[in-house]
């Protein structure tokens, strides 16, 4: 395994060391045969400091913070950055963060010789897998806190159900161990929409209208209400309501940065995601959020309550339900500066 | 205006005199110019009792319980079975059931000499207007109740703000007297996905899903969980979730029965609703369903606040959410024999 030299991203006040590279692994995925995939992985903060993994929802990409000069119109949209990065409570001084982006089965290559199909889904146990494979190809032994939100949350289940001796604390935030019938049907019909779209040359149209479904799931109709006026206006169109347009602007943000068979892939992902809860003894802090619509307390409490090692659930409250982990950013690193202060190495 | 004369219909253990018909009335629609508007009615109870209205969601009909034979193929589905007829709380022996189906705007006609767009919309006001006139026609000079769930509740506000001197009381279920930004938002990507569908030759896969969207904000995750195991089956044409098998049965019994043009008008009708609770005095009684996710608690009580008559807010507990109304005969029933059994007429 070749692992790339650190790069040296100049910041405000001073220079981090990074690396922004990617790692070919090998692995064997849940629903397919033995694969090769490059794993696209970033990796900030000095190179002696404990190592700390973060992972976010099915649209966040390895830019958790951001790494260079905000003028550099490739970067990507850093989606965690009033938690990760210098001053942080994910202090990229203190520690050195990994995150990467997650796969999908279309990445998959064979390993040589034999034909080769892509796996027929990805799990969440297959990018833990990756993720281990990852750590071994960097020669990091073990990761002092795997700190995961949604979908990332439920990665961070998986690898602590695998590889307990690799991680010394997990924080998952707003995930459970297995997705619920009622979220799924949401999803189910997300996916239809984009698939129908897809089938008659109306792909970009029909990923949009599903992200802005899946908004309606990650939001409260308490913030909606602060935010719209529910007047409808008329137009030469017909009658027109506010939050119309903050869906268009939804639909569009997210067609630009994401596509149609990655939302596929992933969004099935959660589905498939089934973890024995007992499988998992790492010391645990839950994070549930009152108000979110789409993973609810009850569900954390009854994962925390089937773990097999210490836990501790924190409930939250916020009006911005399943995405409290982008908005709250004060809650969530109260929470978190607990868990990284009683660290033990 | 000419009325029909009353049918007589063959029950079990008896006969109950019923109309089922239409008549034509003249509206000024809301955002329109005048018409002439059919209005398909049934009335059914003794002449002389005391008459109910009886209106449901958007997908009901004039068919709130069952006129004839079961066996006869050609009737409409009873939608309140189980609260409107012979011995149910509803009693078609002591009252007279006056219900009818929505209009919408393609079924509004010219006077005559001009010509004639029909209306941009239908409004629930104009629902309630066309109520009035159907009363009219049919010498009802006053009802004594009017019992509306969901969109047939936000039209018994506007009929009760518009003709207070007709009624005696309204039961509204599961309504407000403003559509809730959020709630505009799952309807408004509910109207995209039939639109796109209309524009593409697709109306039917598209109102499928549609109505499959609306079915989850229906009904709530305790029910799914209940009801549908979350183990994946893989099948030739991929993963499939229970859950997914009773979306589509949702979907083909929706677009069995339902236009998408029907629904469109319908749904933005919802949204379009808008009325002061201070233009109500007349005696109140308004249910909410603590699980509802579409119509909250707090708007309902909120509603019983600014309302300037008499009223009572009941607040039932139920896995079903908004569909506590079609689903809880039990509790249902309780609330409405007290609101009936305390008429003065």
């Amino acid at each position: 395994v070749t692992v790339p030299e650190p790069s040296v991203a100049s910041r405000r006040g001073g220079e981090v060391e990074y690396t922004d590279a990617e790692l070919e692994v090998a692995l064997e995925p849940t629903h397919g045969t033995p694969a090769r995939v490059k794993v696209r992985y970033r990796l900030i903060g000095p190179a002696e400091a404990p190592v700390v993994v973060v992972a976010g929802g099915i649209s966040a990409s390895r830019a958790a913070c951001d790494l260079v000069e905000p003028s550099d119109a490739s970067r990507l949209e850093p989606w965690w950055p009033e938690i990760v990065g210098e001053r942080h409570v994910i202090d990229t001084r203190r520690f050195r963060v990994l995150s990467f982006d997650w796969l999908v089965p279309t990445e998959f290559v064979g390993t040589g010789t034999e034909d080769f199909s892509p796996p027929r889904a990805v799990t969440t146990g297959d990018q833990a897998d990756a993720l281990a494979a990852l750590l071994a190809g960097l020669r990091i032994d073990r990761v002092v806190a795997y700190i995961g939100s949604s979908y990332g949350g439920m990665v961070g289940l998986a690898f602590a159900a695998r590889y307990p001796g690799r991680l010394g604390k997990l924080v998952a935030i707003s995930a459970t161990h297995c997705s619920h019938p009622f979220t799924t049907a949401v999803r189910v019909i997300q996916r239809r929409i984009v698939r129908l779209g897809q089938a008659h040359g109306l792909t970009d149209e029909a990923l949009a209208l599903s992200r802005q479904l899946a908004m309606t799931t990650f939001r409260t109709p308490e913030e909606y209400r602060g935010r719209f006026d529910n007047t409808a206006r008329e137009t030469a169109d017909g009658f027109q309501f506010e939050v119309a347009d903050y869906l268009d602007a939804v639909g569009e943000k997210f067609t630009a940065r994401f596509t149609a068979d990655r939302f596929l892939a992933l969004s099935e992902s959660l589905d498939l995601h089934a973890i024995d809860p007992a499988d998992i003894s790492v010391p645990t802090t839950l994070i549930a959020v009152r108000s979110d619509r789409l993973i609810r307390t009850g569900e954390i409490r009854e994962l925390g309550a089937l773990l097999s090692g210490p836990h501790y659930v924190y409930e939250i409250d916020s009006m911005y339900g399943h995405d409290a982990f982008l908005k709250e950013s004060r809650k969530i690193s109260k929470v978190l500066r607990q868990v990284l202060n009683q660290l033990s190495d």
